[in-house]
C-alpha cells in the first residue's frame, strides 16, 4: 500500500506530514475526507483531526507523531531528519515542542484574525498577537543567531513543522505584517534556506495544492 | 553534576519530567526559581516556562523533550520507557500528541474552574470542560480496552505524562466529578495501574511533594 496522508493543503500540520514524507525521497497520496464523518473518525482518527497517516504498517495520527515515524521507518533515505547527535536530537525534540506550544498558538491567533477579515483584519486582534509572536521570534533569532539550524548544524523535523507555517504566512499577512520576519535578519536567512530546499519547492509544485499562493 | 529538574511539584508537567528520570534508576535535585527572572530566562529557558532540566551535557526545556531525552541517555537502566517494537514507539508517540493536544487543554480547563473558586467552582465553567473531557476520555477507554497502556503492550512516556494529572484530578475534583474516571472501567483500570509503580510512589513521597496531598 502506497503511503496515504489525510488531510488537505489548507492545514499547514498536514502540509509538515507531506513534507517529511518528501525529504524521505518516498510518495504520498493526499486522502481528503470528511475529518467529522463516521468512517473517517471510526477507521482512521476517532479524535476527528487532521492529519493522518496510513501504510501498510500502521494507522496513525497526529502530525509530529507521523513525521516521527516516517524520519525512523526510512531512517537509511532521504535527509536524516532526527538529528547527528544525542544532543542533536534531544533539541530537535525540544523545537518540535516549543513549535507546539509557543509558536504555533500565536501564529495562528494572527491567521484567524486575518481569516476573520482578509480585506481589513481588525487591527485590535492582529496587534496584540502580532506583538506576542514577536517576543517568541526574538528567541528564534538568538538561537539561529547560535546555530544555522533550530536543533544545531543539522536541518531536522524541528525545521520540516515550522517551513509550512511560513509558507502561509507570507501568503496571507502583509507587507507590515512582513516585516517581523524580514527584520530578522537570522530568522529572515533560515527560512530563505529551509523553504529553498527540493523536497519543498516539490510538495508545493503539486497540482494539489492551490491554497496560499502568493500571487 | 547531578540531574537538576527546575520546576515544582506544583507542575504536573515537572512531575512528568521527574518521574522520567526514576523509571530510569537516577536521582534529580529540584530546583525552584522565578521562571520570569532575567537569571532563569538567560540561562535555562528563554521562555520562561517550568519545568527545564540540565545536567553534564545539557540544558533542555519543554517536558516532553526532557522525558524522552532522560529515555534515550539512560536507555539500559530502568524501564524502557520508548516501546519495544517500532509500532508501540509511533503509538508512543502518537499518544504523547494526544496528551498535549487533547487531553491538557480540557483538564486543564476543569483546575482552573476549580482554583477559581475550589470550596464552590462555578458549574457553568466547570460542567462544559469535564463533559468535553468526557468525550476524550471515551476515546481512551475504547483504545485501553484494546491494550494495555496507551502506546501497546509496553509502559511508555505515553503513559508516564499522564500520572501527574489524575493524581492532580483525584486530589482537586469533588466525588461527582471524579465518576467520570471510575465510570470508565478500562481508564480506571489503567490509573490505577500506573499510579501503583514504584517510581511514582518514589516521587510522590518526596518530602518536597507538599501539593495535591489527597488528606
Amino acid at each position: 500500500m502506497a503511503i496515504k496522508i489525510y488531510g488537505s493543503f489548507r492545514s499547514p500540520f498536514a502540509m509538515a506530514a507531506g513534507l517529511a514524507v518528501y525529504e524521505k525521497d518516498q510518495e504520498f497520496e493526499l486522502v481528503t475526507m470528511n475529518m467529522k464523518s463516521p468512517e473517517y473518525m471510526n477507521n482512521i482518527n476517532p479524535f476527528g483531526k487532521i492529519p493522518s497517516y496510513q501504510d501498510e504498517d500502521i494507522i496513525l495520527f497526529e502530525s509530529k507523531a507521523i513525521m516521527r515515524y516516517v524520519a525512523t521507518k526510512f531512517e537509511g533515505q532521504g535527509t536524516r531528519l532526527l538529528g547527528s547527535t544525542v544532543h542533536e536530537q534531544a533539541l530537535c525534540n525540544q523545537w518540535l515542542e516549543v513549535h507546539s506550544h509557543s509558536f504555533t498558538p500565536l501564529i495562528m491567533d494572527i491567521f484567524r484574525a486575518i481569516f476573520r477579515n482578509p480585506e481589513q483584519p481588525d487591527v485590535s486582534v492582529l496587534k496584540p498577537a502580532l506583538e506576542a509572536f514577536e517576543k517568541v521570534l526574538d528567541i528564534y533569532e538568538a538561537r539561529l543567531s547560535a546555530s544555522k539550524y533550530l536543533a544545531g548544524d543539522s536541518y531536522t523535523l524541528a525545521d520540516v513543522a515550522h517551513i509550512p507555517f511560513f509558507y502561509m504566512f507570507n501568503a496571507l499577512a502583509d507587507e507590515g505584517s512582513q516585516k517581523i520576519l524580514t527584520s530578522r535578519k537570522h530568522v529572515y536567512a533560515w527560512i530563505h534556506d529551509i523553504s529553498s530546499r527540493s523536497a519543498w519547492k516539490k510538495l508545493t509544485d503539486r497540482p494539489d495544492n492551490t491554497y496560499y499562493k502568493r500571487s
